[in-house]
């Protein structure tokens, strides 16, 4: 499951350390392979194609040329067009000034930012295990000590940060997706948002909150950003799971002391994000009445499918699995009933069946198969997500009875 | 014209060392300054707006998400989408192969990527002084120790180079902009261009080559580029200059040993670049008979003002200005005739007159100022840059008489 790292040997001038020493994400490798046809894929983390705004987009792309001119395909400022950057913060609520909006290429790349600006090799970056793995990717390349601390379906158990940095761990960066995390679809709960903002101000580090899924809730109610409550937390965002991820628009609001060094790490890095696909992205979010409509059906579809998946998987294999419960986002989390049920073997197993999944030994940092499966919903409809239920139970029960 | 370092004395959690040491752009700053509706700003380095192909690009996106549909929105590979490094592939020529090919968002992410993958703190790059100010900005980053060697009007001195390397000088990357560089408008004669590939191979290090402005070549013949004759070589491309810079799509082509580490630097920096760009930008290229109409609309247009700015300064300030010969891109570099013209102190004076330009400083990593200037003269039109010549004139002239 793990990329192969590069050693240098091989190459006429040798990598950088960090070169040497970074992975390749395990789930592009894996991507690779359930793109066979014949594989039912529950491996990936993608929107629904079919609802992907291609019309919106065109009839959007037209209206801003027309309105934008030359201005909508010529250089733009670092820190995105105000006009984004105005609806953004508008969106992002919470007093947000659109002076503390950063338009990125993707909210991956807000995440390389703040850690290039804030990490130096070596320093700890805490995160919750599991977690997404593009953040430790990203943060990889500042070199740094990696600490996880466990989560639950209320998500980072702050308890135990609490009793770390009573013990003496001072990170300088505590990362956590805040509602229907990848890979484990926990939201963080409100008591622990405050928590977690109070120990950012007594021990004097940035919690990073990354939200791609907030806006596909299910069911119940959003809490308060970390950013709320304390001066010493970023909220990353993006354009990528409820209008395309194709057209690489992200944003982070972050306080003043680090949006100027984060503009200036990403002058270096890209100049800016693309000015045509930030218009259209303002287009879209400022449309109300279309960007309202067009979530209801996203969490109407995804919805469904998270309930077929669940309701499939308790028929075909639930005597060896238990199911999160789902109350948002695109992403299923499974656990197995029976130590011992390894999920990087099983997946060998489900591909020769014809489906595929992600084994949660790739979201740790430390890559321990515990059995943990993420599942994602999104993409296969209602018949596909019962067939491959059925192919994973009968992968799960050639493998327990030939074990 | 030396933005200010972040001391970090303000922040609440100390920024990382780079961003504590990393300046901001000086050109950055200065834009700021000339954005005056009353300013001819000779200090940009903007395509022309009017020549932006908006209309194409319009009809391009309808055409593009009706053959594409949703693929066009969605996630894509790290890599660029398999149409469009074809397609590069095939422009850039000299037996390069698309799988030798990474898109990436600008070619300022390609030089970012580039030196990710190489370079450690303290390893020895070489630039050519002056060179490109956003190269130093990328290079910062790794925390170089950057050997500026000199140029002329051939690119970067090669006997110079080789004279210190034969005295022990260790490069790990020697950074060029081959054709018509910003700011000096020179170009890497082709006896320079090899000679530089047996240095790169005799001792070892990888030679940058960025080519911005290549297809906006008024006169002569272009030479093959560094990579033609070395492993140890990779080409910088973009459609800034000659589709549109908002689009952010740029280019590398490089050996096989460095493509997989540069796209896995690549993946944890912003996943891939924005696919519906690269679709626009592969149809522009891909549809030679407008493409090569609209480059030479772009030529026929530099062409004429660069012709206009060099004959409306020779007679308003000739006898104090040495002026470079200009065989395409979009700049004018020019030198004092006499020692002592200091050309951060006339830039004050010249936006007093009503004219802007950067001073040859800003691209120096010395920041030494040798009086040196360099003037783009694509944006202004020919009436503009007869006014803005007589201004700058006037400017010399004030400060020559006071001096």
């Amino acid at each position: 499951m793990v990329g192969a790292a590069f050693t240098g040997a091989m190459t006429p001038v040798a990598l950088s350390t960090r070169s040497r020493t970074v992975r390749s994400s395990a789930i592009r490798d894996l991507l690779r392979l359930t793109e066979r046809p014949d594989i039912l894929s529950l491996a990936g983390g993608l929107p629904a194609p079919e609802l992907l705004p291609v019309d919106r987009i065109a009839a959007a792309t037209a209206d801003v040329l027309a309105a934008e001119g030359p201005a909508a395909l010529q250089y733009g400022p670092t820190e995105g067009i105000a006009a984004l950057r105005a609806t953004v913060a508008d969106r992002l609520g919470n007093g947000t000034a659109p002076e503390g909006v950063v338009i990125t290429t993707g909210s991956q790349q807000a995440l390389d930012l703040v850690a290039r600006v804030l990490l130096d090799p070596g320093d700890v970056v805490v995160v919750e295990q599991p977690t997404y793995l593009g953040a430790l990717g990203a943060l990889q390349w500042c070199a740094p000590t990696v600490v996880s601390i466990a989560g639950d379906h209320d998500g980072l158990r702050t308890d135990l940060l609490a009793d770390r940095l009573a013990a003496g761990l001072r990170p300088k960066l505590v990362y956590v997706v805040t509602d229907f995390a990848n890979p484990t679809g926990a939201t963080l709960a409100d008591s622990r948002r405050r928590h977690l903002a109070g120990l950012a101000d007594q021990f004097g580090f940035v919690v990073v909150e990354d939200d791609p899924y907030g806006a596909l809730r299910f069911r119940g109610t959003t809490a308060p950003p970390v950013r709320a409550f304390t001066e010493r937390a970023v909220t990353l965002g993006t354009a990528s799971k409820v209008i395309s991820p194709g057209l690489r628009v992200g944003w982070l609001a972050a306080p003043d002391w680090l949006v100027r060094p984060i503009v200036v790490a990403k002058q270096a890095t890209d100049l800016h994000t693309a000015v045509l696909n930030q218009h259209l992205v303002r287009a879209l979010l400022a449309d109300g009445a279309w960007f309202d409509a067009h979530v209801a059906a996203l969490v109407e579809s995804y919805s469904a499918r998270a309930g077929v998946l669940v309701q499939a998987l308790r028929e075909a294999c639930g005597e060896h699995f238990q199911l999160s419960p789902v109350d948002g986002g695109m992403f299923l989390w499974v656990r197995p009933r029976h130590p011992g049920l390894a999920a990087e073997r099983l997946l060998a197993t489900a591909i020769d069946a014809g489906v595929a999944f992600v084994p949660g030994s790739a979201f740790r940092h430390d890559a321990v198969d515990d059995g943990t499966m993420r599942l994602c919903f999104t993409t296969v409809d209602a018949d596909g997500l019962h067939e491959a239920a059925r192919r994973l139970g009968a992968a799960v029960g050639s493998m327990t009875t030939t074990v």
